[in-house]
């Protein structure tokens, strides 16, 4: 059985990530999506597994002890992490897994996981950003700039992503994450087993 | 104007690069072909400048010292090779050009041209490469084996080249080529544009 690839994907708030990886994992039903774990307290229409594993403080600062989190931080006084494990096990499945996670976070990946794909959604220009943060309700206007300020903050540092990935039209930026995709599957240390009967 | 970029396509005699190459511009018309340089003589059919840049011995080896040429190689008492002047003049008029090139000039090129992409194209299996080899006409046996055995030699290499794509059907040899090409234009090196309104 091959194994899954791990696949980080990064981008400003507003810039749709949530919207590229739902539209992604459509496409392509064997791809996965990594849930993250944290300390904030379970909202009345959260499935605990599903949109996170809800744990202790004692219990998050114990997996930290362990070594068990591909990344973790801690964001208004809770923590969020990303449990190894059940990665890992979506992968020996052979399921390709999509962290869709903040750029602090994707960089902590990237250390760890040499081998992880890493894909930075970029907007078509930071004014289409501010009108998307607009759009959706942030009608407050000094949250939108904060949230602006952030987005440059994480654009300075999306060149050590390996791809960046503009959101315009969202058929083209799923398309280009396949292309990534199928592309990294053509690269020579991925195809060893072409060249076998050579030798 | 954006640059185009230096493709190296080799593969083993009978894997179709030829095909796949012509296939890959008959899709794409924006993209070139490099002409190589050869001191044999030139064949009635033939047109200087167009199947190859037709040079004497002292020609050539003037442009070996000064070193103008991408790689060259000697091959049964000639000398071949891809000038690079030509190459250059195509990629700053903005074309994607091709070198369709045996191994060894592939690697050359790789070492003086760290930014070139590189492709190798395996056959799907010795047997086919055998039977293709023998489907072309050349039906002695003893130049097909010695070709399988060169072919062995050039798969040793092929962990080299930064893709490896397999010709079984041509459609999909040509499809993979682009998603690779696109790919590499995704990579975030070539996406700095996109962040600079960021600074």
């Amino acid at each position: 059985m091959k194994k899954g690839r791990l696949i980080v994907i990064s981008g400003p708030s507003g810039v749709g990530k949530g919207t590229v990886v739902k539209a992604l994992m459509e496409r392509d039903p064997q791809v996965r999506l990594s849930v993250s774990a944290t300390t904030r307290q379970m909202r009345p229409n959260e499935i605990d597994g599903v949109h996170y594993y809800f744990l202790s403080c004692g219990e998050f600062e114990t997996m930290i002890a362990e070594d068990r989190f591909l990344e973790h931080a801690e964001y208004v006084g809770n923590f969020y992490g990303t449990p190894e494990e059940p990665v890992n096990r979506m992968l020996e499945a052979g399921h390709d897994v999509i962290l869709e996670i903040e750029v602090q976070g994707g960089l902590q990946v990237m250390q760890r996981r040499s081998d992880a794909i890493s894909v930075f959604i970029a907007a078509p220009s930071f004014e289409i950003l501010g009108n998307r943060l607009r759009g959706r309700g942030d009608t407050d206007e000094e949250k939108v700039l904060k949230r602006l300020q952030q987005a440059r903050v994480e654009y300075r540092v999306a060149p050590r992503y390996q791809y960046i990935v503009v959101n315009d039209r969202l058929e083209d930026a799923v398309s280009d994450i396949q292309t990534v995709l199928r592309a990294e599957a053509l690269k020579s240390e991925h195809q060893q087993h072409l060249l076998k009967e050579a030798d």
